[in-house]
């Protein structure tokens, strides 16, 4: 996984923020199980299971936390 | 999932502060399962369940922290 | 769910503050199942579930951290 | 449960900061199941339970964060 | 647990930061079980089970958070 | 685990960063389980769980919280 994937933690708005929690939060996943194959196969399992879907929601949580404290909350 | 829903990470009072903080958890599980169907098919079955009700209390916890932090915790 | 319950993080003693860090917990379960009845319902099973338990004093200590960095730790 | 537990998140030392952070675990669990008895039966279930060990030990750290950011950390 | 374990969270490099974080996630798990015979009849189970080694590593990461912070990072 | 693996949280850019985040996770599951041929064992098993897959990407979130942090974000 050499290419380049996070240039920047900083983003314009909170919610292009929040989408760059997503993309950090998938690729941790990615990181663990590079087979796309393997993904895939699993992605409907975890994505209809409520457990997995609010587990899915806290990393994304804790990952945006990360976001939003390098964008100092997008103040103005 | 392109239209706006998160303009600002500022509220007027920690009220509505856990409020968005909820309704960051609730586009955490939107994000990953986008179907409006499958999710209201899930809803039932992780809102009677104690640990994925525990779970849910979780994941706003979390927003609620960077909401908080975002807001400097409304002190005046 | 429009009546009011959270008027400020701020509380007199770090107890005062560890029961609103309770308050915060409940309100998030409250607010993913409305319900009465069916929290009611829940109750029993989770209140004696030791990983139920243990679950919800983890929601209460993240709820926690927010109300003590509200109240700078009641620091004098 | 009037009566006082907490009077201060100050200690003299990082390891009675780190059982301050045991109390405040315990007690999240003892407001949720405030009954002595089911708490008793309830106790050699995640004592010897790998899971909850793991998990309570998690909450101990969440807590011990907070703990040790009131005390900024026995720095001298 | 009345001898002393803990007199600083103030370590010389990361990886000694990240070796305390280690011990105080064990020192969790000893306080809440505190029979070393329990302790070593399921340390092979929570050892070789997957969830809970990934457990074992969310816990040290939390107290990784909590000792880099009281480094201020190791930053020269 | 004598030999050094760890000399600074700082790195260049935050992907990285994230990379050492990935490492700190990684290295959280060696210390609970040192032996190479288990955890060869159970990477196939977790690496193909939902579940597991998910929870590997919390702990990743965690410690690039601290490495962020450490980074000051990678702001110029």
């Amino acid at each position: 996984m050499s290419n380049q994937w996070l240039n920047s933690l900083i983003t314009d708005t909170p919610q292009a923020g929040y989408e760059l929690a997503i993309k950090l939060s998938r690729m941790g996943i990615k990181y663990t199980q590079p087979s796309d194959s393997v993904r895939e196969k699993i992605r409907p399992i975890y994505s209809e299971d409520a457990g997995n879907l609010i587990a899915s929601s806290h990393v994304i949580a804790v990952n945006f936390q990360t976001v939003s404290a390098a964008n100092n909350y997008w103040k103005k």
